[in-house]
């Protein structure tokens, strides 16, 4: 696997400005004081469709436009990797088709249809998706792009690791959800080349820790039957995301879903932001051991702010 | 009365800075697309301590510290006014001891604790929190600060009027809420000079309407009774703010719970923020009638962030 250079990843990170958020580094005194760390989060809540996905969305559809043509871009996906591309889909005039589950939540299902994608519904799980998704592909002659295992995706993630060192610089730790990986590695590739000292440390939820268990065994292990809060992160590690984690990732640590949801509700609370529970876990593994890393300066990846407040709210019919 | 000249306003303003922060004005594509308005939210839910009272408890101490001298700072207050002038008085070296009410929430109480200033515990109902006040007051020989009916502090709450205006030019109404009336006394004041084209409209809880029937009636109605999850808004217009009130504003609109609810509901999940319900009034106040303002550019003040998620999330102890 070829690896984006340096250069690539600051021009790629150029290229999509024009259709992605520059979004915002918080920090709080008052979780500085309970963690004893300085923290830096960085809000990809804020991001354009409310994850980070749109980043890499953006930068795959740039990059593969001459080979897409007039093809439709197809991909399968239950949540933010759709409304990323149909976004990013309808900024340059391209058709989108998005094969998502039939369980898939309204507001999602809605988010896609707003950006003029077309949706075709699957079965629930995750292997029905991805037949449903290949039959399609064939039936159109569409493009297909993958929601996490492409390198063009990563090193679109990476702009959001450049962001962070502009904002905040000597990170000596930064904090990232694991699922699929993609975010984790474009965050390992953006530090690698403008902050090598800084540490990356992934976090996945115990209920899908295949990127622990995978780590560990030194080949992958696909997750079966998640079952966690974190419902961005039930996914597994591809091939290329595997091989970045393995060869750059400073340590790998597992959160309850208890842990997940005090941290969203921290940073509910304190930053008085939404982070969706993917996105809250980074800050769960924190304050696993926080002691461990006492006055640290500590990079925080805010994944995604997409929430289903049916599911949250009390009395919610 | 004496309202404060437009110099004073703006010396004021820049007075607080030091200590306040300039909250950012947020806007949704989505937000606008649904209520064919352009929407300018100004996120006090960012502001120190939660809320907007920062401003106006930061302004009266400042203006009154001379008075003060080495006396206790006192009030009475059940939540944002209790954490504001807890704050402020820790910020410049001044004792603060607050009265509330035994059924304060507890992350409230925290809050006020962590600025090192003293609680007294009193009765629930305001009269009782009110002449406990009074008590203290006298005992100690300390400097009352009332919590909304003071025009120093409505002349710091102005500062919020006058960094919307530099952020979002040209308003055509701006949507404030209305409890005891200090917040939209100080928007009003701020507009008045800044920008008098712009139309102030307030909006109440129908739970909580006594602006709404006083300023009919032209003549103060205490609320009695009220019931509104718009916790920050149950309280009654004074002397001085019915008096702006009366005279600068432009509409006075009612909403239900039921709306609040809505309104704030499409804020989280929308700007991925989080606004109080009693923040989250004035978006509600423009959902209830958003086809009378279509094209226009309209501020949207949501005055705090201050949620007890105990109240929120299901299934929580």
């Amino acid at each position: 696997m070829q690896i984006p250079d340096k250069e690539k990843i600051l021009l790629r990170s150029d290229n999509i400005k024009p259709y992605i958020y520059r979004t915002p580094v918080f920090t709080s005194d008052s979780l500085n004081r309970l963690t004893g760390c300085r923290l830096f989060f960085k809000c990809e809540n804020f991001q354009k469709t409310g994850s980070f996905k749109a980043r890499g969305a953006m930068n795959a559809l740039l990059e593969y436009k001459n080979s897409i043509g007039d093809k439709t871009v197809i991909t399968h996906s239950s949540g933010n990797f759709a409304q990323a591309l149909a976004y990013g889909a309808s900024r340059i005039g391209l058709k989108c088709t998005v094969v998502m589950p039939q369980n898939a939540v309204e507001s999602k299902i809605n988010s896609v249809r707003s950006y003029g994608a077309e949706i075709i519904f699957s079965g629930n799980l995750p292997h029905e998706r991805e037949n449903k998704c290949e039959d399609v592909v064939k039936d159109r002659n569409g493009f297909f792009i993958h929601p996490s295992n492409d390198i063009v995706l990563i090193t679109g993630h990476s702009s959001c690791a450049v962001e962070l060192i502009s904002d905040a610089e000597d990170l000596d730790y930064v904090f990232v959800p694991v699922g699929g990986g993609g975010l984790a590695s474009g965050i390992i590739l953006g530090f690698k080349y403008l902050s090598p000292e800084t540490k990356i440390i992934g976090i996945e939820p115990e209920g899908a820790d295949d990127a622990f268990r995978s780590l560990k065994a030194g080949k992958i292990i696909p997750q079966t039957n998640p079952d966690t809060i974190a419902d961005g992160l039930r996914t597994s590690l591809g091939e290329i995301t595997f091989e970045i984690l393995k060869t750059y990732l400073h340590e790998i640590i597992t959160v309850s879903d208890q842990l997940i949801i005090n941290s969203m509700k921290l940073i509910w609370e304190r930053l008085k932001i939404i982070s969706e529970p993917s996105g809250s876990v980074s800050l769960a593994g924190l304050l696993k051991n926080s002691d461990r890393y006492l006055n640290k300066k500590i990079g925080i990846i805010l994944s995604g702010g997409n929430i289903n407040l049916k599911n949250i709210f009390r009395n919610e019919n």
